[in-house]
């Protein structure tokens, strides 16, 4: 694991064949604090898998520590069936910040910062591994959340499979700001530029058998992402 | 073609080995509004392919016309550039709705509208066709404006590489309302609830090449999602 180690220890990826942004390279960035920021601000990932050379595309939850990200073996579980060990996967977030009208119908974009990452997924097998990535789950959704609610038993952690990802094949895209018209276009009489998106967290909802003395958190009162 | 056409005329698809969700079946919905319906509201999808055993997830901006997915094919070019025709492709478009907050770190969950489709995209070759793809994909984005922006030159659509997928083999899951604590941890003293969670517009920023008397259209202005 030598080569892994020297690896997170940088501040920049390498890109290898498979990692490298090879549409719009001018877009890409292999610092792992982007990548990171990028990942710890997304909710949901999107992992790919082969099976008997069929892609599947799973959406799950995930967290991160420092350079591994782990997630939920059970969207895997139709292909870990069959398999023990590590499974090749490609790992992808991504971010929706605005959407951009051009001038022409050919140059609308959309702003946005995403991460994919390459790698080899392995079956977490160690029980104190396993706790902590089932709280990097929870801290990654909901930060202050772990420590308030009741822990796994042995048998939900023995009934859960998690799966780790080395963040060390890896590469960011991102695009902000205005549309790039063609120049002549710029004379049109259209009007362009950008609509910004974001996640909007609405009032939090209690459960109805909540009993009424129980408060809401600060962190869930005051939750943004 | 008749297959195809016979399968859209259904209001409900038959799931396949592929197609059938397999964890959480009670979540699984195969009406065809259900799944249009949540390909309509989302923005981005993934798109899974796999290339010499790899998998790519690539995340793109998408158009339906009826029963059929429009992509741009630019995306998967790393694929395209050595193939002609069809490619075996899975495509996700997952809707978060909410946090779900249990009283136990295990049934924490998130509240969801999830679509997964399999089949073979293909290219599309008629220009026609293309140019009603990328009509698509405008209108999908911001309804009002492919009829106000300059239309794609011949040049550019030449340009262009669209692919084409049948929602027909596809399925939907979905998830909503409480968490589902075990019932023994009901008499926890933990905050329990949802936090929900939309897409959210912001006040659209004009280009700074804009001239000033060009108003922002009512479509920009009142743009919800």
């Amino acid at each position: 694991m030598n080569n892994h180690e020297n690896q997170t220890n940088q501040e920049k990826l390498i890109p290898t064949q498979r990692s490298q942004v090879k549409r719009l390279p001018q877009r890409a960035d292999y610092e792992l604090q982007t990548i990171y920021n990028i990942l710890d601000e997304g909710l949901i990932c999107y992992v790919g898998f082969v099976v008997n050379n069929q892609p599947f595309v799973i959406p799950t939850a995930y967290g991160r520590i420092n350079d591994k990200l782990y997630i939920h073996g059970s969207p895997a579980s139709r292909m870990l069936r069959s398999l023990v060990g590590a499974i090749e996967v490609c790992v992808t977030v991504t971010l929706l910040d605005g959407l951009v009208l051009a001038r022409s119908a050919f140059h609308h974009s959309m702003n946005y910062r995403s991460v994919v990452i390459f790698g080899k997924a392995e079956i977490v097998g160690a029980e104190s591994e396993k706790l902590e990535a089932l709280q990097a789950f929870t801290e990654h959704v909901v930060p202050g959340r772990w420590n308030e609610v009741r822990q796994p038993t042995r048998q939900e952690l023995q009934g859960t499979l998690v799966l780790s990802l080395p963040i060390t094949e890896a590469s960011a895209k991102v695009r902000t700001g205005a549309p790039n018209d063609d120049e002549a276009d710029y004379n049109l009489p259209v009007w362009a530029g950008v609509l910004p998106l974001q996640l909007d967290v609405g009032k939090a909802v209690a459960d109805s058998r909540l009993p009424e003395n129980i408060e809401m958190p600060a962190y869930v009162k005051n939750y943004s992402r």
